[in-house]
């Protein structure tokens, strides 16, 4: 086992320590966000930083970097307060992936890397066609993050679309059935293999399986 | 496809929302978390909300539930600064599961659990020994959520212990290699398979595999 301390770190070559830092963390998430400017110019934008706030009410969050890295998604998403995020299927990781080259305001991602916008009902904000999973969200908060010029974007779940076959009867959604991918460090797709779900945990009861919905 | 709305949602019973909204987020890191309070009283819990902030400094974040649901892990890294993160194997998902039971403050979830407590240099807080990745952090800022009453930990990474194998010529960590497991929900577990690391994207070019880290 290796052990890197505060000064090993902070020696390193800096995407050495991108790509280090970006792993540590785990396994995570990797979604579209579709959004559109105020004269209804459509972006799609790769994240890898969404992170649930809570249930009810349903309030999902993800890490925007500075604004001088990543100003597209945020300008729009202060501009309308709505987007979508959509869920990566294997079929469309190198597309998903060529969103995060940095294109100039005015580029349409949808066209540069093939993917299709789809409105749902009054929605202003595009959903991506091919995503088996996709949200949308209202724009609740965004917390400035002064240590190092990122953000907190909140928003509340205001629209759902999905293929009902992957919802278990206690609202579980089987991702690996809709192929979800997660994702590692900045440039890395996975597909996943379940494991098993646990049973609610209860002090001094040693914890169970779930089969009922495998 | 099915379309929910907020209604829908808003209207469901609490732990089919709860199940919901907990896997519309993806795939996800789950971690072990581990503390000391004042007087040095060891503390574990499972958590699924960490997220990457920033690599240089390096910094990583989770989300707190309101106090009055989980108040022993934030309370003791208030009062000390000091935490670590411990990745999950297959091995121990029954044990990493169990910390998340309501224990009294003064139980020891190493102990309850069956994982041992391991502690590396002068780090306060213990690492979880059978854990392959893990790391400690010093406490930076607590952002508290007013929305839902959570709270937004960030911390910065101080020291990192891994099996040296796992590390790529370019700092990406093959985490598959590691056997960390990533979560789906509350109470889901999963193995990853690798598909593909992709270059960084540049307009108008097409990306590309990387291969030689596979």
């Amino acid at each position: 086992m290796a052990l890197y301390n505060t000064e090993a770190i902070s020696g390193w070559e800096r995407f050495y320590r991108a790509n280090f830092i970006n792993s540590l963390t785990g396994f995570k998430s990797s979604s579209l966000i579709g959004t559109v400017n105020a004269e209804g110019q459509p972006n799609l934008g790769i994240f890898s930083s969404i992170v649930h706030i809570g249930s009810d009410p349903a309030l999902i969050g993800y890490i925007n970097r500075p604004m001088k890295a990543a100003p597209h998604t945020l300008a729009n998403i202060r501009a309308t307060g709505i987007y979508t995020i959509n869920h990566i299927q294997p079929e469309m990781i190198a597309q998903a992936h060529q969103t995060s080259a940095k294109y100039a305001p005015e580029v349409n991602e949808f066209e540069e890397v093939g993917l299709t916008p789809e409105f749902i009902g009054n929605i202003k904000a595009p959903f991506v066609k091919e995503s088996v999973v996709k949200y949308a969200l209202e724009l609740q908060q965004i917390i400035p993050i002064e240590l190092n010029e990122t953000f907190l974007v909140i928003g509340k779940v205001i629209a759902v679309q999905l293929n009902e076959s992957i919802v278990s009867e206690d609202g579980f959604l089987q991702l690996e059935k809709a192929s979800t991918v997660c994702s590692n460090g900045v440039d890395s797709y996975y597909n996943t293999q379940f494991i098993a779900r646990y049973a609610y945990a209860k002090p001094g009861v040693a914890v169970s399986k779930i089969t009922k919905s495998e």
